[in-house]
């Protein structure tokens, strides 16, 4: 911790800050600049509580130096990136992009199979879909639940496909575990702790949404919370912050904070396109963005019939939306970043 | 749902929407302006999804005339106000304002035997005090949990208080039931609706935080999970919201937003003024805002020693800094909005 | 306008209503809904204020169909596209996308002639360079003034490149508009209405830069006033967006802001990659992005030694890195949106 | 300025690091704790530009612990209070709180000879009215001009008042130099560091208002153009701030702003209590809590007739209402913060 004087902060001042710092066990280097002083906090291991320090007169700033967790941190997994593999040679976080679709909700055992078999003759191996649904309105359609999990999980069977699917709460959670190949937690669990720390205390890798407010910093702490319970198979999901700009759009996609948890944590980050456009016609555009800035992979929504869809139909793509974006993706795909994978080969 | 098509609209664009209107067996009254036409569609009920209109050309606009929810608003009301009755004449809602204050959480039976025992000779019913904490970091204290619950028991019987306390989960759920005179749902698990649902089968009344980057209409959609499954005893509360603002504090009252909250909505709103502040000296000037603002309640913490809390000390008050503000709050209280209560002579 | 009554609102509320707006000349017709009534404003030309009606009783929203604006607006221009030509066949608005490239400042006559010549070796003919420049610190480098626009007017002439260059304020935009292809006004100044004015009484082709805080809806009042005065060839320039999140980088590329500005109004529209970054190996990364993305051309700052730059040198790019990400440009230039423009034949 | 290693950073990189200190002409001191090395940097007088240190590896952080600016901060003010006297006992920023009210635009002679008529009576001193208006709409009402600036003066003249109105560009600013005895820069304005500059060179205390999506420290800069251009007689104004709630209200009052501001810098602070609101009903509520919170004065618009006002309409109270909020404002004014200040004796 680092403890900046105020210009002109007195002898006696600086004297009390140095008691206050070897009365808790630590030892204080006090460097005198030009202008003023600054005192250097030693001997501790962790994070100091600064507000011990808040009382003393003549301080203007405290700086730490020490980070408050420790985990989520490339620095502290010794440089080096976390795989994780879902078996099948289906991987996230290596020299690939994984591309994770499916509807927003399992809506039916036809649509679901239909889904499943139109991506997985596309070389799509993660089928997402919803069977518990945390909707903005308590009256929109909810998931059909257990239903609708052993739907995904009859169509993933058949087509040879992972599971994506969202748990929601400790029971969903109990469900889920069994069935899902990844576990969704969506942005606005991503401060819901207690169900955090049970992610943290299960096998099944974790894809952890980041919430639509939430600063890096905040998904840091819902990281740790989760590596913290011994988990460390998380893949991190960005699908847009919300911003002052209320009226026109959902959400913008934080493509520099997208490189900034590349760079600082050690986890495999993807992008979700669909969420932030509300708007069909702009998943392709932002898709192309995400591939060309560069991600472990991309989430798209798609949907049989999207007008009839039950849940977010508007930002959905049909098939032949999806084979429409595939084509350009597949020009930009490994250009310049990780490449597409796609697991069988493609007319 | 009124569609305003585009200026230059054709008239085979407008037929199609009108076509499709009715093909979902609604009606469609086309008025043609000075400039573009518009077309009001009639007999729902409710909220129409927009997504089905997404497709026609030559619209500018879809507005929504219903609302997506019901039982939130006031109008739905018959306008009237709800009033959350604790029992023992304290009451929110009605002309007067409560005061809920206590240390974030109860860190022992000492510490919260002794707040009790200050608070309570000075009148405030209202103890307040987490057994089970969502913290940032899962390395900081996270409540004394189910042993945290009983201390709190045994102050408020002892000191003839009502609980305000926290419930992060299903199973703090169970146990806090038993116990609160109020369930708090933190601003963090304010779209934790899994959880809100449980909330709106219970009998407890609730009281629930804004988030700090929800939006009220996001909040109206949180109080409606509660509300639709038979709770209407909610307390809602203003904490802060986040702005761009990022480096100097924690969040901004949102005043404006509170008044939204009481015109809109039937619900009391009560303002916490610790959890924007970060810094204990603040909390006074934040809360005499508050009051002359007008609200049917203020919560603060308030703790025996802060300066060795283990959580939100910075922003706890002493006793003596407590006693402080009672006295200008005494001097602002009833002279424009709700007086605060007290429950008993104050010396 | 749409007034949209309250449930419950009475007879003589809603009467109210319509006889204040045929009392300033309007026709009001009512609509009984299932639920209530709303009442359509006819006959007027341009938008209503609506305070006007902020003192009838009964009113639940009024919902404005004509907009405040007009020319900003596509459906206001024949559907049509605006090109902006700045002769020698450089275009904006049509189908390539334009790079404008340079330093942030002007800084000596050496330093803009050794990058005209780098950059129009690379067929890169827009040229950027303060040399009045708006520092966020009165005590930072605020440009070469006049000699540096004699500077970046020789290096222009001698490479055959087109000006691009900032006038903040009446002095300099009467400086600037003898010597530049293209005035670009800084997002600081977006809502300097007086200077804007300025410049749409002038015929020099504008580059407005989106404010880092500015609403689209605050971004086209700022184009309409450029607009009303005479002036169409504007250029819109996002630069990214202030966001909650503060600490981690300085602005979020809004990319769905810069298809909903294509879609809206009429006027060609590029991304400024070096401003939102703060840092210079994150330039290529959303240069990519916008390119995928699509747009009319990108704006990115190059320097011959980016580490003693006198302004913006941790974004600036060295001609090694400006020529790296030429060549992951060119890769996806043209692929699915607007191919880059270059003017001679690459090696 | 303190350099932060990462965990793991070699002996090499450090050493690289002390040495480009060296070579720069400071002095370098490492501190190696448990975990990792800081460098601290010595010799330098002011703010050190880290971009120089950004090409080094092993760096995790970079803190300044100079600042950019000086003038702005108390602590470079030797810790005083500045006091801005406008003459005649008319003082901002020392123990009572000033009122600033009038019509946003002045309309026409008859209505500010009304206005200030008005409120002298009731003992205002401060008279504001705008001759040019920054309106965000080229097509809405942008004052009288030089005709609206001998308006106020003579209404000033006869009522004996002073004059706050605001200059928008150098044109006017040369104009109302010699009428205004506070000159005001509206919020769009604030980072308009040319007109700030010509603020700073004239003698007129200037009124600066916060931009509406301005951190404290963008203010602080703006400040330092002012001041370091030598014009101490600054009035800082909050007058909300835009959040990402975009649909409910046009903006917050950020009250721990406020209280920043007056504590890290040494400047009155006064608040606008209409232009947040946009509503009449919510002036009154807000001035009570700008007045209880604490602050060096309010600014109010006050209309005659403000359903036909030319701008700002909705927000503007009526002569009835401004009496009814006087009462209000007079029962709370110096109970714990300021005391309002009237010039004359109240009935």
């Amino acid at each position: 911790m680092l403890i900046i004087m105020k210009i002109g902060a007195t002898k006696q001042q600086i004297l009390d800050v140095v008691q206050a710092i070897e009365g808790i066990g630590y030892q204080a280097k006090i460097s005198k600049g030009a202008q003023r002083s600054v005192i250097l906090v030693h001997g501790n291991i962790g994070y100091i509580d600064e507000s011990y320090f808040k009382k003393f007169m003549g301080i203007r700033d405290i700086i730490h130096i020490s980070k408050r967790l420790k985990l989520v941190y490339r620095e502290n997994n010794g440089g080096a990136d976390t795989i994780v593999d879902l078996g099948d040679n289906i991987v996230f976080g290596d020299r690939s992009a994984q591309i994770i679709a499916g509807p927003c909700s399992v809506e039916s055992r036809e649509m679901i199979m239909e889904t499943a078999d139109f991506l997985s003759s596309r070389g799509i191996k993660l089928l997402r879909g919803g069977a518990f649904k945390p909707r903005t309105s308590p009256y929109s359609f909810q998931g059909l639940g257990d239903k609708g999990l052993s739907y995904i999980h009859d169509a993933a069977k058949k087509y040879n496909m992972k599971i994506v699917t969202e748990a929601i709460d400790e029971y969903s959670l109990s469900q889920v575990m069994d069935v899902a190949d990844v576990i969704q937690i969506g942005a606005r669990n991503m401060q819901n702790y207690s169900l955090l720390k049970k992610c943290g205390a299960i096998k099944n890798p974790i894809l952890l949404k980041r919430g639509f407010t939430a600063s890096i910093d905040d998904l840091y702490a819902s990281l740790e919370y989760i590596l913290s319970e011994g988990n460390p198979n998380i893949i991190v999901c960005e699908r847009g912050i919300r911003v002052f700009e209320g009226t026109k759009q959902r959400s913008i996609i934080d493509f520099l904070g997208v490189s900034d948890l590349r760079e600082e944590s050690h986890l495999p980050v993807i992008i979700d396109t669909s969420h932030a456009t509300r708007e069909r016609a702009k998943v392709p555009g932002l898709s192309r963005a995400a591939l060309a800035f560069g991600c472990d992979g991309l989430m798209v929504e798609v949907h049989p019939d999207p007008d009839k869809a039950l849940s977010d139909g508007p930002q959905s793509l049909s098939f032949n939306d999806f084979d429409l974006m595939l084509i350009e993706l597949k020009k930009i795909s490994g250009l310049f970043s990780k490449p597409l994978k796609f697991y069988k080969e493609q007319k």
